[in-house]
């Protein structure tokens, strides 16, 4: 399997997904969901614009890939802008989802070392323009981001 | 606070949504989310009625509650007729909900001693009506059952 790199296309695509939630007024944190090389699913955060408490891009992904066999999300890889909450974990635990490729995990920080612990694979790019689009929302609009996050 | 019994009126509640979910030909499990005594979001497993891969009973109570406040989550109890997932309970630990009242971990158990570690009580009422209604469907639909529980 080729290393993700900042040129990752499915990073690029989750990316596209945050930009396109950021332009609906939402939250810009994007997601794909990857099985074989080829995306099954992909979501962005839809709190404001579902009045959501659980469709943050990860779920919104895995949603929209709609009802998989076991055998898919074991061969699948989950990218994501921003390093995955406790629920976006939780649920790639529960259909044990073996890999996440992360955007970023400098203005939020998931339960990554839990992740490891139940044996999946982080890998964490710190990419650029993923920090800026959620360092630029956090300033804008500190009080949804921290509803998003259950502060 | 009063104890939960057999008897809890939240718990019934949840068994209700169950047995909907039940007759709606799909996975009997039920969940309600009551803050302050009072229930304000109750849901059950929608992964045949919907084709969804998250609406797990917990997953559905706590989006039919709506984008609440962090200090509405704090005050918080989940009860569900069975043991939450790693999904469910990883959304108890977004939200920093602080108790889940669980029916049953006979049929299936989440991750407890991870939600305990993290400072979520639990209280299993090992109730026989969720034991009965579980045992029944795994027994009639167990590839049904496996695909909700990412086996």
């Amino acid at each position: 399997m080729a290393e993700p790199s900042l040129r990752d296309p499915f990073m690029q695509a989750a990316i596209d997904e945050a930009k396109a939630g950021l332009a609906e007024g939402g939250i810009p944190i994007g997601s794909v969901l990857v099985i074989d090389g080829q995306v099954v699913g992909r979501g962005h955060n839809r709190r404001v614009q579902r009045g959501s408490a659980i469709l943050h891009a990860e779920m919104d992904a895995i949603e929209a890939a709609g009802r998989l066999k076991a055998s898919g999300y074991r061969r699948a890889t989950l990218h994501s802008t921003l390093s995955p909450c406790d629920m976006c974990s939780g649920t790639a635990l529960l259909y044990k989802i073996p890999r996440i490729i992360i955007g970023e995990n400098r203005t939020f920080r998931g339960p990554e070392d839990y992740l490891r612990s139940r044996g999946v694979v982080l890998e964490v790019l710190d990419h650029q323009e993923c920090v800026r689009l959620m360092e630029e929302f956090i300033r804008a609009r500190p009080d949804l981001w921290d509803e998003d996050i259950g502060e």
